[in-house]
């Protein structure tokens, strides 16, 4: 069984991208796991595309592995595109999801509704030791609300109203959230460049 | 006659500034004329507010001047905002405008025209040494081009072509640019502001 390498520790991630990877017979190795856990991506890249495919080069070059890497974010219209690639680490290097959402909602709170249109992105890039490589882009529409709603997803789901429905994704079950999500549309995506590459489903 | 600081040593810069802050009196001095010129802000914010407000702030605090900082970019919507924040920077710290212009191009060469929708933004932080902060925003609105035009300007003027004209950036005239332009726009909004504050003009 050929194992690959996800350039993360974070589970929920892994278990997203690991529901996609079965079918084709790969295992799913978080970083820590590939003896690649020390070390620390600098995540500079001015687009979800870049940074997505240094996380990936950068363990694949380390563990000699297959690696796959997701980059992702919220990108709202009336903040320039912010927190975007900094959508980690908005309130700084410290924050966590409620700092990060608490500056968020101080942001937006003077703008009216209609205009705090805003996406989800998700760039997820798999590299193989020969260089190749395949990238997949996911987006999910939706609205920035000001009270954060539901207990579910992470990072700013309570705060996200996607287009269409009138629940933040903290309100959704995750199975609803990954049918939509922009990280599982960027795995359909993977799926089918799988696919397309000639991979067969087990 | 009071001295203000300007938290950067980009001639053009400064030349623009001056003309909105010499009518209330104010002499200007470049980073490097105040002593601060060994100081490199890091400007690691998530927005154009914050980075513009570090910039003064640091520079303040190190001369015990009134400082004035401009932060400003350019917001491509079909990138997600990029290269946003990231402007400066686009193709590595080591990147010139050239490069940066470059990398632009590729990026947007498979976008069709009509979803090439851009701005650029110029926010100015005005700090005093009492802590007291003046913030001003200016935006234009305007579409990209992946073939530079023009000898004038800087950045990516050559790739920029403001809402109902058809010529970019680069084809402007200095009085004319400054006239529309993110930066113009946000040294009028400091000067109603300081008139406001009771500043009057000489």
């Amino acid at each position: 069984m050929k194992t690959i390498v996800v350039s993360t520790n974070n589970q929920h991630k892994i278990q997203e991208i690991e529901q996609i990877t079965k079918p084709f017979g790969f295992q799913l190795l978080s970083k820590s796991e590939a003896g690649a856990g020390d070390i620390d991506v600098v995540e500079d890249g001015a687009t979800f595309e870049e940074n997505s495919r240094k996380k990936a080069e950068e363990i694949m070059k380390a563990t000699g592995k297959i690696t796959i890497a997701d980059d992702s974010g919220l990108v709202v219209d009336c903040l320039d595109g912010a927190p975007g690639v900094y959508s980690a680490r908005f309130a700084g290097v410290d924050g966590d999801d409620e700092a990060n959402n608490r500056k968020l909602i101080e942001l937006l709170r003077p703008v009216p509704f209609a205009e705090r249109t805003a996406r989800f992105v998700s760039v997820i890039t798999m590299v193989w030791p020969s260089g190749e490589t395949l990238q997949a882009r996911g987006e999910v529409e939706g609205h920035m609300v000001t009270e954060a709603r539901g207990e579910g997803g992470f990072g700013y789901d309570p705060l996200f109203v996607p287009l269409g429905s009138d629940r933040t994704f903290g309100e959704y079950s995750p199975e609803e959230k990954n049918a939509i999500s922009h990280r599982g549309r960027a795995l359909q995506k993977l799926h089918q460049l799988l696919v397309e590459k000639g991979f067969g489903e087990a």
